[in-house]
């Protein structure tokens, strides 16, 4: 059984012993060292992955062949490539652990089946998918509207732990900028 | 009833007779001349919006008072403010016709009455969100990786009938560009 997983479903939806032990057995257990890859460019997207611990990112190469990172999952985060899953297609991402990670695989047939047994789990997931709409949607906004040191001091006053735990440079990444910027402002933080 | 409406749901699940007509049933037509307001900064938003005709614009002011278009709904897009309604918090946005529109509301409440009737629809609206979200992702990689001129250019391919409709301060906006930019890529191409 996995208690962090049925936790986090179950602040959206109710669940009953029952469901919790089939939802668990439909999960894969997997364990990655530092820098392992759940999913590379070209192969079709498994399924959703949830962190029970470590870090994930999920980045793509650019056509300047530049690390871009769209995403990050920390504990108790979904994360996956919606696009290859949605549309059934080969990812253009990588996921890649950044740290040692356990993490749970809901392939998308297991997901598919989980629901029609379970069909408040689609409400589950749809607001999952809300949630992440809604954060990309404000990561939009802050590219357009907020300077670098903007969206630096927002990110690091919501997620201080988290900056603790990134490298400079994939934190550079993510906010969309240079590494010697991020050098720059904490300097002067300092 | 509407056909526009069933036939867009029914490209992802099946409904019976009897759920079409439910559905129809709790469905509000609104009918809207250009420029009127759909939603407002401050106001609670109300529900999910399907445009049957006509175009809607999502937008914000700026802490520099400048309008960003964060999204647009066309003929047979579903538009809403999803952090609004997920939250249940006053929206920060607009939505606003930018022609003449016919516009079918489906409240929150509406929404969950008829999940609760027709489950499948569940699987309908995650789906809904996760096409919205991987095109919000695709948005925040083009902002990243992409200069001014390759967006317009793939924006024109893509769309071109909505090129064509679309004011250029409003597309100048959502792209992220200045009206300037515009003129000189538009004059450029011809």
């Amino acid at each position: 059984m996995y208690p962090q997983l049925l936790a986090h479903i179950k602040r959206y939806v109710s669940l009953t012993p029952q469901e919790e032990i089939l939802l668990c057995e439909k999960m894969e257990l997997l364990k990655f060292k530092k820098k392992e890859f759940l999913l590379e460019p070209g192969k079709l997207c498994k399924g959703n992955y949830f962190v029970l611990s470590g870090l994930v990112r999920q980045y793509l190469i650019t056509n300047k062949l530049i690390e871009q990172i769209v995403q990050f999952g920390l504990e108790s985060w979904w994360i996956t490539d919606q696009e290859s899953l949605a549309n059934k297609q080969p990812s253009a991402y990588y996921l890649q652990t950044v740290e040692a990670s356990e993490i749970l695989l809901l392939t998308e047939q297991n997901r598919e089946l989980l629901c029609e047994a379970i069909p408040r789990l689609e409400s589950y997931f749809r607001i999952m998918m809300q949630r992440a709409f809604v954060a990309m949607q404000r990561r939009v906004g802050f590219m357009l509207n907020y300077t670098d040191e903007e969206r630096y001091r927002y990110f690091a006053d919501q997620f201080p732990g988290f900056m603790q735990r990134v490298p400079q440079y994939m934190l550079a990444s993510y906010l969309g900028f240079t590494p010697q910027f991020l050098s720059r402002i904490r300097a002067k933080k300092a």
